[in-house]
């Protein structure tokens, strides 16, 4: 390749987005993708697609999701890491941009050969997608701790009780009430609503993010499990 | 391009490496070079390569950095983020995978093209270069919240006053003296040595890190404006 005029050469180095779906049912769900083709054909794999000459990762991201998981709204999306080892896919150089996105899974019909999958139970992936949904992982935990990315999967309108079920689900552990909500309210991202549960013996409160800090760093909170 | 084979055809999407190479002298500088060819011939650039097929990201930004820096060890290296709008680059459709590197700039020969410039000085920069430095110095400010990077740039052993410089120069403001102190202690990343500087009037004693904590996380801690 030439980098010394105005046109390159054609590359042998191939650029994929893989992207992790998150959604919350039972438990954390991640959507994976049967393969239908070499390499690994059969085999469970992240949804993911060849980058295009004319759209951007974040496009390339959106394409996938709208493919697979029919995601068209309330997304959270996210660059996570790009892999890069020499071998990591028999087809030839390929680097993949890997995506993170946590989405509403009541708002998802996703593809024939896709399903979601308990990243507790994960199968045996494709590539090096066990080291991506690994490392999302990671990282969809760590926002939790100081981000107020819990929002993207809850309604407008939602119990304290639903809240701490995001975060147990996501972090994969039982918090204790009471704790949960004072940290929660000295975190100062939700606010009461006048509404309650509709249909219910004894209906809880509603409560609802406060907008501007949708997904935004709350500086000095850490979530940490010794907090709990 | 075909994903439905064992051979890709060849890739009109193009990945380069760039890196942003952070050290301290008097105060924060950050590696760039005149370019010497179009586009943007003359104007200020960071340091970059298009990744050949026979090597990873890191191996690409490591031959990067010995060709221009002459660094070959004591290296923090980290990947950024990955830029990949369309038309971030006018040869076609480049799309960069950015890292960060902390130097030691003693240990440093610069290629002839290349010069130290502060980051609170930074001339116009080709392509999308400064914004990448924009962010690049944001995470590096966010790592010396939480981890042990200064090591990277001190020597073995060093005074307090001079590991007060390094946050200093890279938070790019005074610190309380007192208030630093009781800060570096409580996050245990420091350990007194038996030594004292040499040839002063009042040596001070010398301080090395426990070196386990190399970069690593501290969890719970996050080092604030207001803490200090």
């Amino acid at each position: 390749m030439s980098t010394s005029t105005n046109r390159l050469e054609k590359s042998e180095v191939y650029v994929k987005v893989d992207v992790c779906i998150f959604a919350i049912n039972e438990d954390l769900k991640v959507l994976l993708i049967k393969r239908s083709i070499p390499p690994d054909k059969e085999v469970w794999a992240l949804p993911g697609a060849f980058v295009k000459k004319e759209e951007t990762l974040e496009e390339a991201s959106i394409r996938v999701l709208k493919k697979k998981a029919g995601i068209f709204e309330n997304l959270y999306l996210e660059q996570l890491y790009t892999y890069g080892e020499i071998e990591r896919d028999p087809r030839g150089r390929v680097i993949t941009v890997a995506y993170f996105a946590l989405v509403d899974s009541e708002k998802i019909k996703i593809s024939e050969n896709a399903d979601w999958h308990s990243v507790y139970e994960l199968p045996s992936l494709a590539f090096d997608h066990g080291k991506i949904v690994k490392y999302a992982l990671q990282r969809l935990k760590n926002k939790l701790e100081y981000t107020a990315i819990a929002l993207d999967i809850l309604p407008e309108n939602f119990t304290l009780t639903e809240l701490q079920k995001v975060y147990e689900v996501i972090l994969g552990e039982k918090l204790d009430k009471r704790n949960f909500r004072k940290k929660i309210f000295s975190m100062g991202i939700v606010k009461p609503t006048d509404k309650y549960q509709l249909g219910v013996h004894r209906p809880a409160r509603l409560y609802t993010f406060k907008r501007d800090l949708k997904s935004k760093k709350i500086p000095g909170f850490r979530w940490t499990k010794m907090e709990l």
